[in-house]
């Protein structure tokens, strides 16, 4: 991919069309793009076809590699994940968890990882990836703390202030902290990936200065709003 | 459900017939039948049809109850569950994470657990739940943390020893530890049951004697054995 | 110990006496005593001088047994442990952890575990454990879900519905969720404690019902105001 | 400190000098300035008082700020975080955790992070951490995925492959991977602080060719050989 050019992914997994993590998803995307100026794409994984990783690895280590055999969208996803510099991702919280598909994104990533055995080298070696977890009740860090160890133990970096969460039953769009949190997911992430392909060098990472702070919360207020309209039209 | 009678059911969760979180599953079932006497079952998640929860339950408190409006073979998993007295999750370890199938059936137990929003109690309340996790590298903690933490959210008791784990490329049912902690799950659950249904007073816990060392390694073999057969048929 | 009587232990590691966590140990131990009807204690552990553990099993595996080698205030806090049959845990959410002292207790019950290896048993077995996590910011599962795991692999039994936590910067006890999940680890621990020694056959569990509800709401705003008055006083 | 210079610290907190956890600290600061020619220290916390932090930062949220009002050793470790680019933390597992003073570096930190509150900044934001557990059983990634979500919430970032674990009895300098993890969690962290002052572009993150795998496994042999020699003296 260009060199001097920041592609950030954001997958989501949650599965009603006005949900607060397809928000949460919405509002990174749009923050990449308005603030960051990257280009961003955003998935949810309940709009694709996903079957349960059937562990070919465990019967020899080198079968476990791109295309995956299992019949699916899998590919699809995959040429995204691998176009990106940045993957986001944000999870509804199922039982101090992620979401269903979203583990199956996880454990469909070994084709990605599992090239170490075939090529020498994880796909998502130096890639950068943070996260966001959304519920109406505890267990963030619990869901968190799994997927970063995870992508870091398949070779994706983690710049600082990686994760946002939000732990109530009003959408994290209406809460400052979750916004400003999730916006700087977002900067860090690209801020990471731009020092990581030597075109910038950091100097602080959060930012909570007036004009950002504005900025993302009005990014906020508008994607709330459109997917406000969403309950009403579903 | 009968006062007097024990009724144990394993779920596993492991794409691979031959695997070894399905041998431990089954050694966990004829353990419970050959040495604590009660009536046991098994089952693997990947046999069956399961698809994702969608989250009626943030849309309305009350929707999530049984019959669950998912299309697939949800309702079949659940008379067994509903009719147990005990439940044993065996899961391998996908990414310090249980398999996705795994992760499907804790999110669609919601129907059993959010009785309480319909009927007041919850479903899985008093019901007795243990754990096994099975891999080749590490993470067994991990996965297994979050089941027990799950489970007695939902109203599970954990009895004394609940956990049996193996991180290693060799049989799980070639490992004296193992094998010695697996049926004490069994046996400790079983324990548990009764003692719930005053049918009888634990003193001790955790079974070392001669005796049951033998017992269960012998079964141990015997089913390691059925196992083997099973590659070679595949 | 008397095979009818039920000793319960509360065990907190909060340094501020007025804390949030103090709070909620002294409210378990009031329900405890007025509500269950049971002999209870509760210790805060930053009132005891307790080091670090040093580790003897790693040398030798017998040489983790009581008396404890390490000078400090162990033995005390031990014979407590030993004389109960419950055991709740209630700790400050530091760093999505417990704090230091209760990591500290959790490392010393070392020698009660070890005992495995001395007399052949645990001396935690079949000891009934339950937990409650308190902080201004999230991570409650994670803290709860390591203790929970940690007592069962020590041996001791979990009841249902054995958590209760608290992500807020208010009190507790001025939370009707936290006042009634927290009553419920006292009641449901009694519970199963006197399950296991045959005194009691549990038909129900989590109570809800207006009587218990009134209870323990007016248990807790005593308890409340009480340590509101040691802020002024400190 | 100096842009074009980095600094490393090793902090580990096993007991015993002769450790497996002080084995792979001390291996790690050789990589560092025998691989990676970087400046390298290395501190085991049971060598320094330490007290558990009292919760200031309840109290009054700009309370919690350098110097720490506990009365022990954290300056003298705090100057040495202070001046550090990358911090590695390597931990014995005791109960699926990190031992006791690794819980309290942990939570003295918090005067670290907690300039937020005072100077508008981390004074961890940008550092790099990484991490490694060892143990004779299982929970090494329970363990690294607590320390790695922390130091990340604290505004550490994370390279590629910080982590490196060992469940076992014999030491982990005698196990090819884990030597080879441990020196490439030093060796990345060295490629990220770089990377983030503009030093350097990584290119790729995890080395295993032949030089560097025998260079590291040279300085394992000595490091280990060198403590094996201290059992006899101690």
């Amino acid at each position: 991919m260009g060199d001097t050019m920041t592609r950030l992914l954001v997958v989501s997994a949650s599965p009603r069309v006005y949900g607060y993590s397809r928000r949460a998803a919405e509002f990174a995307r749009r923050v990449a793009i308005e603030v960051e100026g990257v280009e961003a794409r955003w998935i949810d994984l309940y709009d694709y076809k996903l079957h349960p990783c059937v562990g070919c690895v465990s019967d020899n280590v080198k079968a476990c590699y791109r295309p995956c055999p299992v019949d699916d969208d899998w590919e699809e996803i995959a040429r995204l994940v691998e176009e990106s510099d940045v993957l986001i991702l944000v999870t509804p919280i199922y039982w101090y968890n992620v979401s269903t598909p979203m583990k199956c994104f996880i454990d469909r990533l070994t084709t990605f990882e599992n090239a170490i055995f075939v090529e020498g080298r994880s796909r998502l070696e130096g890639k950068v990836a943070a996260f966001a977890a959304i519920g109406n009740d505890v267990g963030a860090i619990a869901v968190i703390q799994n997927l970063m160890v995870v992508l870091n133990s398949m070779g994706a970096a983690i710049p600082p202030w990686a994760l946002a969460y939000h732990e109530s039953d009003d959408s994290p769009l209406r809460s400052d902290k979750f916004v400003l949190d999730m916006a700087n997911v977002v900067h860090c992430s690209v801020l990471m990936a731009k020092a990581l392909k030597g075109l910038e060098k950091p100097r602080e990472w959060y930012r909570a200065d007036k004009e950002f702070v504005e900025r993302v919360k009005r990014i906020a207020e508008e994607v709330d709003s459109e997917f406000e309209d969403l309950i009403y039209s579903s």
